[in-house]
């Protein structure tokens, strides 16, 4: 028995690093037990900030192997491409004309966003936020899971909701947060959270040579200079990542590393060998995948169509309750 | 041989008046002996100043029946609703993505918009050239009718597509605007433009009753307070709508009310007849038409297939060219 319906949309940001996954993907496959589950690659909203789109593409069908691999059920759940939905921007241009402006242009993330890329603020990133409201409404997911930094955004939905019930018809139903704890991920860099902007992460896709070369390269304790310095581990980025996947020897590790009776050297061979076995059944999984030609391409497709069911169904509420012909 | 295609869209504002038939309406008409017409009631544009929508479809309704009686042909031309092609909201909401804001706040047209509805000013109504260029991008006419006053719009729509094709492929052609001589139809209170928000219209399928009650209304020469007085032709509003439908009496008329000979009453007497003679093969195929029941929705059904057709080629085009999936 579902408890309900899920939204969540992800930009097309190509192959998936350790924080994406211990961020958001593993949250993804686990709600598919409690919820019909509808995971959207919002390409739509990615050319809000996007200069060249030549990686869209690509880093759409590389992101969703890698969701396919790590266990979303496309026969479960709803996995498609935003733009393969035409209702959505039917919906988008239908709530523009009950969001008041000043709301968006008050809303913190697009001053951010016009601090980060004065040169090309245009009219798609300043309704950022109504698109946002656009999928949520249509597909009338209960919950919506979401990051401590979505919360005004998902206000701002509920708010527009509100809006076009009060002018029109309560067809649209304002939607609950999920509030999802987010393990900040640190990238390999052990100062910022890991990021493909900042070359500072592991791919969950990458062979064991790779993730071997990066955990290697991983900043562990900056204070612990020599072998025989004591380590501390509640600052090492290693630790913090035995502690999800060596959780059975975390203890042992973490005095014998303020013990110097291991070196970092050693410390990262146990944290890499852990990481490759732990993704091997991801691997394998995405590897057999990706053997299959067009099979992203066919569960895109055919998410799409059940997705464009729903979303018609909404939109014919929305248009009636405007009185459009 | 055609010489093109031409796209003209216009809002819903229910039974067309004579200011509608002689700027617009006529030259819709004339312009399908060289082109191929498509003539759009633009619901979506209506919706971003509209506060009720509950006369939408009546308006569409009555406002299509006034074009098919004035002798727009549906066999030939495509008449439909704006709402009634999605691909126009996607394609909004691409164009959207290279439209700088600064462009959209500093129209003119956005300025008095705000000035008019400052409690109003949503995101829609910001966006209203983006959906303009997007409506002519999609149908890929090659000339667009405009008015005077919408010339500022047409070339913000270039310089949009401009930008499109720069940024990714030029798929999409720059409009050439074909400047419609829109003679400025004086309402019967002879000082404000003819409208129906003044209530100062006549409206084209009138009664000749109607008809006869409102020109009995109109202001003539307002110098000439009796009928002994000599009239001024020049400034008279009924003599400026003899220009077209008494044409061949224009210099007697003149010369008669110059000269004291011809009272505004009598006057109004012979305009009348004329404008009611004039409009009745109008009337006749009006009421016709409006007693086929479902008439109009058959003709905007099968108008907006063929308009769809276009414009999925050339949303197709777009998609492409952005590299979307």
């Amino acid at each position: 028995m579902l408890r309900g319906r899920v939204f969540s949309g992800a930009r097309p940001t190509g192959k998936q690093h350790l924080g994406n996954y211990l961020g958001a993907i593993q949250n993804y496959v686990a709600l598919q037990a409690d919820y019909q589950c509808i995971y959207c690659v919002v390409d739509l909203h990615a050319l809000t900030t996007l200069a060249d789109t030549g990686q869209l593409r690509e880093n759409t069908k590389e992101m969703v192997l890698d969701w396919l691999a790590a266990g979303i059920d496309p026969e479960k759940s709803i996995v498609f491409v935003q733009s393969h939905v035409p209702q959505v921007a039917e919906l988008h241009v239908l709530l523009s004309m009950v969001t008041p402006m000043g709301w968006l242009t008050r809303l913190p993330t697009f001053k951010e966003k016009v601090r980060q890329q004065p040169d090309n603020v245009n009219y798609g990133l300043l309704g950022y936020p109504v698109l946002q409201t656009a999928d949520i409404a249509l597909y009338k997911a209960d919950t919506v899971p979401v990051g401590e930094d979505q919360l005004p955004h998902l206000e701002f939905a509920r708010e527009i909701v509100r809006r076009f019930n009060y002018y029109f018809e309560p067809v649209l139903v304002e939607r609950q947060a999920k509030l999802t704890q987010v393990p900040r991920v640190m990238g390999i860099d052990g100062v910022n959270k890991m990021s493909k902007s900042l070359n500072n992460h592991i791919e969950i896709s990458a062979s064991p040579e790779e993730i071997k070369r990066l955990v290697m390269k991983m900043v562990t304790d900056p204070q612990r200079r020599y072998r025989t310095d004591p380590g501390r581990p509640e600052v090492c980025n290693v630790y913090s990542l035995h502690k999800i996947y060596t959780a059975d020897r975390l203890e042992e590790i973490g005095q014998r590393c303020r013990a110097a009776q291991i070196g970092c050297v050693e410390d990262k061979h146990i944290f890499a060998k852990r990481l490759i076995d732990a993704l091997a059944p991801f691997r394998e999984r995405r590897a057999a995948f990706a053997a299959r030609p067009g099979y992203v391409e066919e569960v895109l497709e055919d998410s799409a169509r059940r997705a464009r069911a729903i979303a018609q169904e909404t939109l014919g509420q929305v248009k009636e309750a405007m009185k459009l012909v």
